[in-house]
């Protein structure tokens, strides 16, 4: 099978379980290649953005947030939902200032990935950001609570080879970013 | 504050909306720091394993699967859930056997991260899997179906490039194995 061809799968039905406000639980049944009918449950979200912004000192700038679902208070890149309309550079401009103070003039899109593809609906797309102008414009919805911190981008890098920076996009950015930092 | 510290996020109540196959639906109601009540959705899913199983001749096996989720077919490393009681390791194994038909003699770890931080309390421990056998135990839930589809790292290095790799676990293990890729 060439690696472009769709298995054909057929969706038989699709109930809606739960209508939250950030996600919608959905029961799909499903008829498989071989025959069989198979149950999914699916989570859908909004797709989002995350951007690693970097300064000519090559210092990066990321939050601190505590993040329940995994019970832990971790170290990030700024990220956020997309806006409905909005386009995706302008949300990663966006929540980029509103999380950090900071407002990229220049992005570069590095990839966009589905992050839980056995469950979920939602893509990330990343950018690295650079041309930093400090607005101090923080804005934050009073449902978030997050602190700013600052970096080297060599120090963001160690923790990531430590395995001590846990979220995909964090460590995707970084990764990629490691072969974009010499061309600053 | 120290990167160590935890912001101090009270959970007032938790509440269990649906509970799946798959997954569970809980919803939390917080105190944030700054003293406001917020509530979050959080999907409670089982961690996860996935394996980049590569030969001496540096052949990756992997498979394509349909992700009704994100409604597409896509290449990806084998992968799948931790029984209960089962060690990460050997589940890391298992999984590649039973969706490549090869299992790997030599693991080494790369990286556990979180997939979803903002709703999801999943992790996925990454391998690079060495010193292949073929067993050809390939071994399926009657609800699953899959294709084996083997590359060189060479080529899944380059699809990775081009972001014709959409999932966060298949980008991450090529990643981290390139800079491992000459020790084989």
């Amino acid at each position: 099978m060439k690696s472009s061809e769709s298995l054909n799968e057929k969706i038989i039905k699709r109930q809606l379980i739960f209508q939250g406000r950030y996600l919608h639980l959905e029961e799909l049944e499903l008829l498989l290649p071989n025959q069989t009918l198979a149950k999914r449950e699916i989570v859908r979200v909004r797709n989002a953005v995350a951007i690693l912004p970097i300064d000519k000192e090559k210092n990066v700038y990321l939050v601190r947030q505590h993040r329940p679902a995994i019970e832990s208070t971790i170290l990030e890149i700024p990220a956020g939902l997309i806006d409905k309309g909005e386009e995706v550079e302008e949300a990663a401009r966006r929540e980029c200032e509103e999380e950090t103070g900071f407002r990229p003039h220049t992005l570069k899109k590095l990839i966009t990935y589905a992050h839980a593809e056995g469950y979920s609906t939602g893509f990330i797309t990343l950018f690295w950001g650079s041309d930093l102008e400090y607005t101090g414009n923080i804005n934050l919805d009073n449902t978030e609570y997050l602190e700013q911190q600052t970096l080297s981008f060599e120090d963001l890098s160690r923790m990531v080879d430590q395995n001590k920076i846990i979220d995909s996009k964090t460590i995707l950015a970084t990764l990629y970013c490691r072969g974009l930092i010499d061309n600053l």
